[in-house]
């Protein structure tokens, strides 16, 4: 099950930087900025006060659920900066009761048939990657479970963990939503497809998990998130079994897929999927492109739209900043860095990144020579140009990131889209929020920019924030930090979230930016769909006041 | 408003074959399916016999609606074949009170308010070229209203009819959804842009109904659903104005948009839409292929579905069997024919076209040499080939199909969609309904198939069924063959529809398909926004029995 996984970060036990390593982060970060909180040593689960359940585990889920300390603490957060401060302080208070495994279908409606007569809180739980408070029983604050539930349970996917079947003619496949990425790829490459869907999680993420966030690939046009390659849906509800029509396009109605992704376990236990698959790619084009000066980056954001708007869909069109270029290796912090990328299963990408790299020209970018890989190149494509360090980075940065957690240093991200005639202002504004927000708290922050996604219409800039705390104070600073930006993100016509979900953090900005005839609608079918409101309350929509 | 618009048939008046070209064409139907029924004339407004209004126009609304016999006519049915043949019987008993032209928003909130306090139907209309019941006030059937209306009226936003807003940077427009096809690029071309979504019904529907109707247009890959071009909506609901945010992605829960696309006048009037646009295409590259012997049509598809997969995303890549080919003009009758085309805004399509017909080449297609078309070639390219003629007939069709519905000859068309893996049987069982329907009625009939549609997982097939019927029992016999179809279709893995829409005629098939928790939780939806159940009852849900 979850046995190697860390209970209060992310990753496994043992991975990510070793001790030495670890104290070399916090050196260099201790000098740049002036911080002298030292490094905590990591929880151990025999340290961990649990609260006591509330209620036991019954008999008929007995079978496949436990309430030992490890499976409590490890279901009791997902994986962001709040969750990882709150772990090493040891605050579990919001801990489910017990976690359950269904091994099938009929074990999760026996737990949901028995969560509703019991009036218990289940919170589906894929890879518990979520940094976004999304599975997770919380008590008070936005998003908070209503005081009528007698007990909380994590209702844990990761046994439904297999590719059931396999259509190589329409390229698709019927998996089992509980499946984690590495599976998931491993079970597709001998028939010599991909799902090619890899969200910064996706080592430690499901794809139901996927399916109920929206998530956003690695992948920087055409299809970027999981949406778009759902081909049906079998969602379990408290209700009854919902079950879409495994169709390449429809014109029926709204469409019924579209409705529970991202629901976010709300409505249904999404349990399988047909999704549409691809060739393995043979044929690459790769570039990096610099773009100098103090406007770099606004000319490499004119090159990304330029090239986003011209359907030639490059896979990789990531343009990051001239402090991100340098944090990830790929610049030295003089110029932004376009990383520029094509793929194809079928046909060679010589011409695509040579029109790509010429449009880059254009906007006064230098480009390096493009590599180009053929069908019968055989060999991995090194990895040591400026993709393959961002690449790197990008991986390794999550467990980096606990480590500033111990240190008290606050690390986090932002990620939100926007239409390309607000960008450059969006920027600033966001940038500022959180400059100001650490000037207020009396800490010198960094903030740096990266275009994760590229649209025909917009993009999707992700902010990271670095900022020293003071230990004790990490959740408020943090919360002040994240509300300015939040307030900076809706007030220039950003979304709440681009690929991280809504969860329970995001709920106050949510709230705002929904239509409010939509959240009636949605919150009638949850009553619908879910009447005992038992399906991760407070998650998108207010857990009722009385059960 | 509407004046010189057909109020039997489909387009304007005086357009369509003249005089001389109708009864040539009754003369070669003729004799190709020996049918005797005489042309017979088009009805004049002046001998039909509309129901007594229910209902006298209230002042409220006076200023902006009328009860005129040709305005009530025209606004009875949508253009199915069952919508002709009883307009052609002078059969209007459904037709509306009168019909309201709001001339902003607050007058659609006025209608809807007015609606909502006397149990008064409102069925909104954009182009009314519905060809499946879906702006008809039915009172038996399925779909029929339910008996608790005090009268219907129709609700038409041809005049919310303008281009307000373009930005350019993000190639996106804010339009008003009563704007037809015609006038909506008329406004974006001088700036260089256009939507690029051609239904068939390209000139007599509306930005407002494609979107409520899950429109496709005419670009056979990628962007097929006018779906993917909404950046937001604007809805006025019975309870309220639902406006999402403009953003070129989120993840922010369950797309609100998506909600409505589709929802077909149910849920609110659609009033306005960001778009995202596109610059107008300067390069193309075009090829026709086609595969001789008995299995042409299967090794067609095969190369579509490679083509398909590629991601080359050819914007024409349609399949016509021998039948179709003959029948448009674009083959001899003993080919299938693909017709093929690429085009962009950015780059050449030499390179795309070139690899297309090596595709199709490799399954034993035999391509035409390529017509290449440079951005320096000014000159509109001739269409005087295959593809020229498939295009023509396809535009010249619904006025034919109007011609046939004179002499009692059954002609339409099934739509749909399937994976690919199902598509060889599924074409077989779809023929074989229509043909064992036509001999149980006792009638030769002729049933073609072409692909419209082909994405990665499956095709949208699309059966033109021609068939001699009696007068007088045309419904009776286009009902049978109706049944069998949508059967074979449902019980084969097609959808009921894969962008006609569900209207009042798909519901059987619809209810059939659509998993049965979001029917209800969509009916809890209709019932927060709509709760005096106003909006376009019968379509996709029931009416309420009791207002």
């Amino acid at each position: 099950m979850t046995a190697a996984r860390r209970f209060w970060g992310w990753g496994n036990e043992g991975a990510g930087p070793n001790a030495e390593q670890q104290r070399g982060i916090a050196r260099t970060i201790s000098e740049r900025f002036s911080t002298h909180e030292g490094l905590r040593p990591e929880p151990r689960i025999e340290d961990v006060d649990l609260p006591t359940p509330r209620v036991t585990l019954p008999a008929a889920l007995a079978d496949f659920s436990r309430a030992d300390p490890l499976s409590r603490a490890g279901h009791t957060y997902g994986k962001s900066y709040r969750d990882v401060i709150r772990a090493l302080r040891g605050d579990f208070a919001a801990a489910p009761d017990f976690v359950a495994w269904p091994r099938d279908e009929e074990e999760v409606a026996t737990v949901l048939d028995w969560c509703g007569s019991h009036a218990i809180a289940a919170i589906p739980y894929g890879g518990g990657s979520s940094v976004v408070g999304g599975v997770e029983g919380r008590r008070e604050g936005p998003g908070a479970l209503g005081d009528g539930y007698t007990g909380t349970i994590s209702l844990d996917t990761s046994r439904l963990d297999q590719v059931l079947e396999i259509d190589r003619t329409s390229r698709a496949a019927r998996i089992q939503a509980g499946i984690f990425g590495p599976a998931l790829e491993n079970q597709l490459r001998p028939h010599g497809l991909t799902l090619r869907h890899f969200p910064q999680s996706f080592e430690f993420s499901t794809l139901g998990g996927w399916i109920a966030t929206r998530s956003g690939g690695h992948y920087a046009t055409l299809y970027t998130h999981i949406d778009d390659f759902v081909e049906n849906l079998r969602v379990i509800t408290p209700t009854g079994v919902c079950q879409s029509r495994r169709l390449p396009g429809s014109g029926a109605g709204p469409s019924p897929d579209r409705l529970f992704i991202g629901s976010e376990g709300t409505l249904g236990v999404i349990t399988e999927a047909w999704m549409r698959l691809q060739d393995r790619p043979r044929f690459r084009g790769s570039a990096t492109v610099t773009f100098d000066g103090k406007d770099g980056f606004a000319r490499g954001a004119e090159a990304a739209r330029h090239l986003a708007q011209s359907a030639l869909y490059p896979a990789n069109c990531r343009l990051l900043d001239p402090g991100e270029a340098a944090f990830s290796g790929a610049g030295d912090g003089t110029s932004a860095v376009l990383v520029l990328g094509f793929e194809s299963a079928s046909h060679p990408q010589e011409e695509a990144i040579q029109h790509a790299v010429e449009c880059c020209q254009d906007h006064g970018g230098t480009a390096s020579t493009p590599r180009i890989q053929q069908a019968d190149d055989r060999s991995t494509p090194a990895r040591d140009d400026a993709a393959g360090a961002w690449r790197n980075a990008f991986l390794r940065m999550p467990y980096a990131r606990d480590v500033l957690a111990r240190m008290a240093m606050i690390s986090e991200t932002f990620e939100t889209a926007c239409t390309w005639d607000r960008l450059a202002e969006f920027e600033r504004a966001v940038r500022h929020a959180a400059l100001d927000a650490a000037k207020r708290i009396g800490e010198t922050a960094t903030v740096t920019c990266r275009l994760t996604h590229v649209y025909p219409d917009g993009a999707a800039p992700y902010f990271t924030v670095m900022t020293p705390s003071r230990r004790g104070s990490e959740l408020e600073q943090w919360d002040e930090i994240k509300a300015a930006v939040s307030e900076a993100i809706l007030t220039h016509g950003g979304t709440i979230t681009h690929h991280h979900a809504v969860g329970r953090d995001h709920r106050p900005g949510y709230d705002a930016q929904r239509p409010e005839p939509f959240a009636r609608g949605l919150s009638a079918i949850k009553a619908e769909l879910d009447p005992h409101g038992i399906l991760n309350p407070g998650v998108l929509i207010d857990a009722p006041e009385t059960l």
